[in-house]
């Protein structure tokens, strides 16, 4: 069987359907933002990994080696947050192709440790080794939450309000603008004559620069972990968007066995993030709904903490948590219901 | 400068000496087998990570998938065994090229879930992803130890003994078999006037299957482990031997601030791997002290501990620590003496 029939949740699901935990220090495994650990201490402790690929998740060509760097420590820091803990270290996997020199590690390491200073997180191991082909970043984080304050994806309930921090869809068109003027960049070489096809560019991005900001330099969400911490409201759920806020939403509502209606209207997005999808000719909400990487935090809050949830900078209601079987909806903004699907990135489909 | 003028450890040094840990959490960070954690439990947390690429780590041509998901995993155990730790949990990311079926991923798997099986280890996450190119593992492997009994490279002391686990050099010779037996086998291919360069073979190996074990299913020693905590013995310092005998002592030498002597005589070698080193035309003794993946256990222990480490089942004393400045050496058959020098598995070397 293809592995692009599955996808890579359903293969996931395939290889670790069955796994039962021996160890009793093994709380919750597979499935959730990070792995959650109970050594005997006062908190939990908290493992999340990410294996980042050259050419799958990241193209030199416009990626600036210190930004991947702070980048790929980035999206392990924002699992943990996604749990509402706080990260405390991370080990560090580097596979090097021949063409780097020791100055370009030392500039991808730059951005490493800048991402770790900045969450203060301690950079306590790793490997370094040698890639035949491209560039290779394993990270493993781990950190730790009070017991009684892990959130996982599993306990949103009907009513709960569904909230996200931030807006989205703005790193899905800081990637299409760098695609479509790496392309640009190309011809331009190609009708001068130039046939290389390795070149880093950089060409004029003003008034797009958050763009590329949010796509180059994403912020895991400390700071609303400790607003929500800080207001006293517990999420019911939470996952952080990685993969698009369809695709997060049906986590959370297929492990808590809920489904949800979101409303189009209430979706957050930055004012360049609708005219970059104007002038590409694409929808915006599809962007919003689909666009993946805007390490933004989606979670549910009970009913009764409406009031105190809509008082916190920078988070939005879009909707709220139904019983199963009303499905997954969104409402657009003439009042139509559409069923929400995952269509966000998946990097094993075909 | 070029990444192979500093080498593996040149270029870990330079990224990673001036981190200092900002965490209480954080015990010991870079430069042991594991990290060492405090969360707060009775016992420490120890963590490690192995970065594998295809091409540099492995090769699928000869190395079965079931068998190469064992010794991902087992590459891990050893490295909190070696800390006298018990490993609890493991992460597996794996980035995957199109050209594997859902059925090989679950070969794969199938000998990462024995492995775990086999050391009660819970496999509790991961990344699944897509490569361009060849196949990434990346495993961490989480455990624990009370915080007395964690075993660092750096408390040899002079006059300790210094002492390794069953024979080294096999899975070495295992490795020259293999690559041997790929050569002639293309050889075979092009006379017959095939010209496929990417085909599985599988020749006979009667005689010879120890070395082929060594290589490609390699076993983490926690009966060794075991054998120490029951026989009331705590190595002085400690690690697994991956990259050589050689570069491991200098390891331990460098981190203990110590020198040492080992006698040629006394290092451990099976029947099969002396054999195959006269059939190659090798010097057993440099492929013993450079081999590398033998994944035996390297320590030291006091010198009054001597009796006891003796009746030690498959152990061995193989030579003492000495006073710094009294060098690294090797005393060979005929009483010579040579300074030791780390010539082994160097993934960065040029």
């Amino acid at each position: 069987m293809e592995i692009s029939e599955l996808g890579e949740f359903g293969l996931i699901r395939r290889l670790t359907e069955d796994i039962k935990a021996e160890n009793k220090s093994t709380v919750k495994g597979v499935g959730d933002d990070c792995a959650v650990l109970d050594y005997g201490g006062p908190n939990r402790i908290l493992v999340t990994t990410d294996l980042l690929m050259e050419g799958v998740h990241f193209d030199l060509q416009y990626t600036p080696l210190m930004h991947l760097g702070y980048k790929s420590v980035m999206v392990n820091l924002s699992d943990v947050y996604a749990m509402m803990g706080t990260p405390r270290q991370v080990t560090v996997s580097l596979a090097l192709s021949k063409r780097f020199t020791v100055e370009d590690i030392e500039t991808l390491y730059s951005g490493i440790r800048l991402a770790c200073e900045q969450h203060h997180v301690d950079l306590v191991g790793g490997d370094t080794t040698s890639s035949l082909t491209g560039l290779a970043i394993s990270i493993t984080a781990i950190g730790e939450a009070p017991a009684d304050e892990v959130v996982l994806r599993s306990g949103a309930r009907p009513n709960d309000l569904i909230c996200v921090s931030g807006n989205l869809g703005a790193a899905y068109m800081g990637l299409q603008l760098l695609e479509r003027e790496k392309l640009v960049y190309y011809q331009q070489l190609k009708e001068a004559g130039d046939q290389r096809d390795q070149v880093q560019f950089q060409p004029e991005w003003s008034g797009r620069e958050y763009l590329l900001e949010r796509q180059l330099r994403p912020e895991a969400r400390r700071d609303i972990v400790e607003r929500l911490r800080q207001a006293g409201i517990r999420p019911t759920a939470m996952m952080d968007v990685s993969d698009g806020l369809s695709s997060e939403l049906m986590h959370i509502c297929t492990q808590s066995h809920t489904g949800c209606r979101i409303y189009e209207e209430r979706i957050p997005l930055d004012y360049q993030t609708a005219v970059m999808a104007e002038e590409l000719n694409m929808n915006v909400t599809t962007c919003a709904l689909n666009g993946g990487e805007d390490y933004e935090l989606l979670f549910t809050v009970p009913l009764t903490d409406n009031e105190r949830v809509s008082q916190l900078e920078d988070v939005k209601v879009i909707g709220y948590v139904t019983e199963e079987k009303l499905g997954r909806a969104l409402i657009t903004r003439d009042g139509q219901e559409f069923e929400l699907k995952a269509q966000g990135w998946n990097p094993l489909k075909a």
